[in-house]
């Protein structure tokens, strides 16, 4: 079931080691046929290098496994919540790439610092804060969800013009309208968060993006106005 | 039309990837034919791994696409702007390559503090500073290419002797004879920024290059006494 | 003799320089076979682009070797005191990794700063001082195979939960299960040690992962209560 | 003629973009023939993905070219210079790699941190002062290689024990037994130039090895005493 979706999603996995996103298992990227309410995402534990597009895991969105074969991602419950929430999101990528995770690690928002990430995060990338151990008792990967939810909510951010959140001590999540989307912005997230890094390094009072160079470059590419591709 | 510099230029963008200077489809590279006074760049927006040759599309120098095909990359009234102000330049690049765009950011000259610096730019890399919000709203592209005009005319610089700028907030243009030489230049300053940020980190009281020594490494490689390689 | 263990410890050699490990022939691998108590490992300064399976060498736990072939590598002593140490331990890998060696360099603990050194060091990575003069003398491989024993020992520490430790000067080891599960460890330990370098550089005042995070990550993956991975 | 030497000499050459320490033309690598005294080198500003062994320039110890077909590389009296003072030096490598690159503009000496140090150069590695006007007017070239003579002589240090040196806003040169050797200690030389900038980013109070270990690991490997490798 859900073969189109499997190999889409199977690709996108497999982008993440290919663009330097993930080493080892740590990563997992999933898209959501909204139709049948049923998501496809990567096992757990899986090496990419002898994964099949069949191996991919097709779960309802209370992250319980539709067909018996692998166990879905640890962070399944996590792709649940934000599926659920938000109608708008396709697909979900997590990964522990080097420079987003270093942000993550730091507990700070990545700041709009310059046009490449303007082009795809409109606005600071937000830092969640950590879970509490009352949260991690009740359901660790759940509770991630439910904290991206929040700090969403409680900044007021549109979640599709800034598509990704660092949970602080421990890694990126980015979203999009499918799971390839998602990839790329992860991409995204962890290019910028290098620049950041060692913009502030070269000069320590360099500014975020003035807000009409923000906004032009943002709107160049989404939007009513956008102008930047072959649509 | 034009089927041999569109080669020409298919190989220059191809090779902006391959030597790590763009990810994704951030970036382009362009070259004129001087005689009919049109010039060959990348479309806009397209994958570098589906990419071909005849897609690369022919703008003349107003910026307006000759051939209808695919739309032109949205960077174009910058490169026509070059192209129109200064004959001497036969090729343009533009990347968001890592190092280079982290000076952007910072929105610092890049200084000559070694000689592979001095091997291809003449003294500093400008910074151009940020648009203003009516430049903007002017025509943003356009007058991108204006302030590059601007910064090399108010100081004084040689456009084939110092052939880049960094925009601050934004990311490096280069150019040279043609689009082989413009993609070069990326990689040297693209190079020179990273060597240059950590030669500070290092050593906060790192000196530029005295003059004498500049002179000899550009001087060998250009001008009437050039003596590196075959020619 | 042994050749399926030859076998994996030439796989698990290769993967070093694959994963960007190892420069030159800056590393070594071994695995143990505790029925007979022999262990294969890496000949002394043999390029890994013409090494063979058959190659390996076969030592025993006083660091003697079995077969006359090669010659093992010159950190033979080291992994033969661990062996004889710890029963539990499967398969050992030393290498010159650049951001656990910077670390070592550096004479500091690896701290738990977020998720992904949490889910497979279970805490501090400690960095062992320095040897004095008298071991270096009394036998340099195997004293520092002591060392590791002793600072495990002074600091109490669970050899499987905490695989692998920073020599003060020096270089990491790691150790697992088998030679593979050493080797990513190492893989592990670079990387967080990148992480956590580039963390401190962007937030002076980042601090180490809360227990209850750090607790939740290891045994996600490790002892009674692990659910990830396919088990 | 000397056509084994050239095929040595064009594949330490094709090394030096293959381990990433060259990037476009910036680097070059030679060796010597001591019994008819005649040298091999890169010819100057080719193409490396062109290049054929064929191509190796053979050059006498005054620098004057004897087969007539290429330009040796514009650097060739460097490294005659070289040749005719240390009997010992059988090849030589020039590269402008990133890290090595960092300390000379830095005006360095890069300090015996760690062992991967100590394994092949004993001690700091000295960076030479900048050329005068007048020695740039007199020859820039061979006057580089008379301030590595001079730079070795005032401070004491054996050509062969520590087989490399920095220019000050310039590069590093490095030599050894062949051309292999040259290029091998290029490669060690660009390493610790990295480990040893994050070392003390990490701790800026980080120490020099300690007499005993740095003689320790050279010594295991050269000397009458080495163990290290099948020898």
């Amino acid at each position: 079931m859900l073969e189109q979706l499997k190999e889409k999603v199977f690709q996108a996995n497999l982008d993440l080691p290919k663009h330097g996103l993930v080493k080892h298992t740590w990563g997992n990227a999933s898209a959501i046929d909204r139709e049948t309410g049923l998501f496809v995402i990567k096992p757990s534990g899986v090496d990419y290098e002898t994964m099949k597009a069949e191996d991919m895991v097709v779960v309802d969105l209370n992250g319980n496994t539709v067909e018996e074969k692998l166990k879905p991602s640890s962070d399944t419950a996590t792709h649940a919540a934000l599926y659920r929430r938000y109608p708008e999101i396709g697909g979900i990528a997590h990964t522990h790439s080097t420079w987003a995770t270093i942000w993550a690690q730091a507990g700070l928002d990545v700041p709009a610092m310059g046009t490449t990430h303007a082009d795809t995060f409109y606005g600071s990338v937000p830092c969640a804060r950590q879970l509490t151990k009352e949260e991690v008792d009740r359901g660790y990967e759940k509770e991630t969800g439910n904290l991206i939810i929040e700090t969403f909510e409680e900044r007021g951010l549109d979640i599709m013009a800034v598509p990704g959140i660092l949970i602080h001590g421990h890694a990126p999540f980015t979203w999009g309208k499918d799971a390839a989307a998602a990839v790329l912005n992860s991409l995204v997230l962890d290019e910028v968060s290098k620049m950041n890094l060692f913009t502030r390094e070269l000069n320590h009072f360099a500014k975020e993006l003035p807000k009409h160079i923000l906004d032009k470059h943002y709107l160049r590419k989404h939007g009513a106005e956008a102008y930047y591709g072959q649509k």
